[in-house]
Parts: C-alpha cells; structure tokens; sequence
C-alpha cells in the first residue's frame, strides 16, 4: 500500500509590516501526518493524539483540499489520514494551514506529484476555508515553499519566494484565546496616507534587507505603524515584551498571525535564548501561562519521510 | 583654479507603487554644470544658456545647498557655478534636484571628498526646500546614488540602492503644466486599508523583481492603486497611453513624479522605441506638444568631467 509521513510546519503570517502579504515558514513544532492512498473514493480522518477534529472530512481543514482533489481530478482513489496535531489550534503560527498544507502535499506525492506549488496551494486554500471561512494563503504559502513568501495577489495568486539571511526566531503562545475575527473586526477600513506611505517603505526596506542579508536593515524595516498599534491591545504584555526583546537584542518582531502568539527575529542562536527568557520573565511575572518555541526559517516546508 | 564639469540626471520618483519612497536614475537628459573653486566665501550662480535661475544663490536649487556646505563647514572657500539647464522645470522628471544634487557633488569633488553620499543628500535637501517649499529626498537620492534608491525614512534618513536587471525607460513631457501643489492636494489623506495592503503587496513584488531580475514580476507589480487614479486625471490622455503602451509591450509605468510626465519601463531597446512611437502618435493625434526620451537607468548618477 503507498503511504507518506509528513511533518507539516507551523508558519508566521502578518509579518510585521507584510499584513496580508508576508509569511515566514518555522522549523518547529509541525503537525505530523500518515497518509495512506486507497483503492475507493473517500477521505477518512482519524486523530493520533486525543485532539478532538471533525471527522467529517468536508469539515476538516485536512479533508476539504483532500475532497477538492479528488473532485477536480476525478481519479478512482482515496486517502486515510492520521493526524498527530502538535500546533495548538487558534496559536495564531498557522494550525489549520499545517493540516491543509500536510494533506495536499501528501496526496500529491502519493500521486506521483502531478500538482505544483501553486496547484497545492490553491487546494490547500480549501482547508483555511473550512477552517475559518476565508479561502487565504497567508500560512499556506510559506508552508508549502518554505523559507519567506510573498503573495503579492490572491486572485490571480502570486506567490514569489523571498531569499533571506539564516535566522532564529522565538515564538511565545500566551495562553489566551484570540478570535480572527474579533481581530479582524477591530482594524479601521480606512487608514491614513502617511501611515500607508510608511508601511509599505518599510516593507520595501524588509524585502531589500532580506535579500541583501542585510540584517541591520532588516531591524529597522520591522515596524508595523498600522496594524500593531490597534490589535496589540488584545495581547496582554505585549509592548513590554517587545520593547524588552528589542533591548535584549531582536532584530524585531510582532504579532504571529492575528495573535496572540508573538514572535521576534534575531540574528542569532544566543540572542533567540535570550529573548526566551525575556518572554518566559514577563508573562511568568504575570501569571500568564505559555509556551515558548526556539528556532529557525525552514527553508524546505512540507516534509515528506517514508515509514 | 580648481574647477570641475558636472552632468547631473533626471530623475523619476513616485515610481508607481512606490510613491514617496522609490525613485530611479535616467540617463538622459542631463543638466550640466561647471563648478570653480573660489578662495572667498560666496556663491555666484550664472546661467549658461537663457534660462532665467534666480541669481540669489539663496534662492537658487543648486545656490542654496552650496550656502549650507559653507555654513556647516565653515571654510574659507566659495563656488562659481554656471548652469547649461537642460531638464526643464515643472517637467516632473527631477530638475531642481539635479540643480541642487550636482552642485552638492561639484563641491564635494573640489574640496577633495568629504562627504558621504547621505550627507550629500542632506545638504542636496535645501535645494529641494527652496524650490518646492519640502526637503523630499525623492529625486535627490536617485539623482545622488544612481540606480534604483528606496528611502525607507527621510527622518531618520534611511536610503537603500535596489539592484535591478538592465531597463530602458521612455518618458513622454506633454507641454502642459502640473502644479506639485495641486497634484499634492487633490490626493485624499486616507486610504482604504485594502487599497493600502494591494500596494504594499505590489512594492513588495517590485523590489523582488528587481533584485531577482525577473522582468515579469516586476511587470505585474507595477500597479498603483491610490495615487494614479486620482492623480491621472490632470494629465490628458494618460489612460491611453499606459493602455496601449502596454499593448506595445512595456512591462509598465505611470506618472513621473507628480507629474505631467509619463514613463514606461521596458525589457529592451526596440520595444521602448515602440512605446515613444505610441505616446508620439497619441500627443499628435490630439494636438498637444511633447518631449520624449528613450533613455536607461542611470547607475552611476551625477558624473564629474575634467575641463
């Protein structure tokens, strides 16, 4: 029977002054997967460890793209999907893209990997439908390419891939819930010119830093004059920890998705230790609970193994 | 006598999705100046071919940031400038920063290079101050580095050179006038937050495309949707034109600076030379005078010349 490991990562959507437009793809944690290519046409969803997902592979972030698949394509085959969920859902690193993600590159190496990049992550798109009623790429891509997306258009999609410099990022989940859509609900539909003028210098600066290996400017493009200020405020701690990793060494950093985990960049190992400890020291002082993840860009995204 | 020539380009800022933050360096036209060291501490400005400048160096773009190099550095020295103005004023492709930019460069050059290429840009800022009541570092930055310039941040100042693929650029001047003051005013000061994250998408793709050398992704980042509806409308026949330029083959373009003239950017020679035929048979066709340059992106920006 043909059957693929996958280890699907967690990803950084709205990165910093990228709102809507830049992601970031992690090392750790990634969801694991086990899909098994079947004989019938059906999609079947078991959960490894406990978590409670929709069995109901219509209303599965993995099944949907997987439903979608088979539809398009119309072959006589079918897919079992174990999922060992290690991404808590409503993180805001990508939980529901991890499982679309994982699903849709499975299926295709299973199928001889008859899709492209794109092709996945239009399937993918299915799953992030299901999983939050909005068919968008901001984690999908970068867990799909790897490294550092752009997706410069949804519709037509264009997703370019950014080159950057190795670095380490630190990413704390402070135990809270923060509904997308509240934090969508929260953005004004209309922003000042200046403040519009400043992002997108900044993000200019942030894709030039990249891929000149630029660090220092990379620092300083990693403002976000527009978004942060208003959702901050849903994220307790946030300003100190930001400030206090900055002191301590970060390049920047900001809001993970639409929170509340917050993530910071630097440059190196020891300075990604240092920042943990920052976070740890602020949200331990207040009681808050978390988790706190010390790692890297993964450059290669979906992993495929054999078992 | 110590004395040196000085051609010093045209520029093209606001360069479509960039507006405020990105500007480019022609090859032509060019100003030229020849520039005297002199053992007194003055400015005199002379005017070589009609052009009426003023002749208060205080007054004058290129006279003012000369007063300020002899303020701040307090040397006994002074400067003879005599102008040959070849870029027309009011153009919108840089004349008063090539004014203030090569002279800042001339002086440079004759009291043995001590400036920096910022600190050139900062003295070069008066210039732009006397002549549009603003210290924009928008065409001086270009006009000074050469190439591609982002200014991420005039305070602090803040400005990165894109590496880009060869291109050619032609720039069609129709023989109208564009206040920069009103093509400042009829611009709204807020934004729709989704107009706002499609731009800074498209800047994004832009510097990508340039860095990558991919000719077509800068093709389909080169969309403004803020600035150029709005202001499109005081330059006759600019919906055509960039339409059937594009036809042509441009990979695209818009307004230079705040105006009236239009550039577009192409992939190379011949299809830049069927762009000017487009915007000639197009200005002749409704009777309204033109200048056009088929030209390429300067990178090396003010030259100096023995004479």
């Amino acid at each position: 029977m043909k059957k693929i490991k996958i280890y699907s990562p967690a990803t950084i959507a709205n990165l910093v002054c990228g709102f809507d437009v830049l992601g970031l793809c992690l090392k750790e944690p990634s969801d694991v997967m086990y899909v098994k290519l079947l004989d019938e046409k059906k999609v079947i969803i078991n959960s490894a460890n406990g978590f409670d997902l929709p069995s109901n592979p219509a209303q599965n972030t993995a099944g949907a793209p997987l439903l979608e698949i088979l539809a398009e394509t119309n072959l006589q085959v079918g897919f079992d999907v174990t999922i060992e969920k290690c991404i808590k859902p409503g993180s805001g690193i990508g939980s529901s893209a991890a499982s679309a993600a994982g699903a849709v590159v499975a299926a295709n190496h299973l199928l001889g990997n008859i899709f492209s990049k794109e092709d996945m992550v239009r399937f993918a798109m299915f799953g992030e439908k299901v999983a939050s009623g909005v068919k968008h790429a901001d984690n999908i891509a970068p867990c799909i390419y790897g490294g550092i997306t752009l997706i410069r258009s949804i519709f037509p999609l264009d997703i370019v891939s950014i080159p950057a410099p190795k670095m380490w990022i630190t990413v704390v989940h402070p135990q809270i819930e923060v509904r997308t859509a509240d934090a969508r609900q929260i953005l004004r539909k209309e922003v000042l010119l200046k403040d519009a003028i400043k992002q997108w210098g900044n993000i200019a600066g942030l894709v030039a830093g990249f891929m000149k290996n630029d660090y220092q400017l990379i620092g300083r493009s990693l403002e976000d004059v527009i978004i942060e200020p208003v959702r901050s405020i849903l994220i307790p701690g946030f300003d100190q920890i930001k400030k206090q990793c900055k002191e301590a060494g970060a390049l920047g950093g900001g809001i993970s998705g639409s929170g509340p985990s917050i993530f910071m960049i630097s440059e190196n190992n020891n300075t990604a230790l240092n920042v943990e400890k920052v976070m740890r020291d602020i949200y331990t002082g207040i009681g808050l609970s978390h988790h706190i993840y010390v790692t890297t860009i993964n450059n290669e995204g979906v992993r495929t193994e054999e078992f």
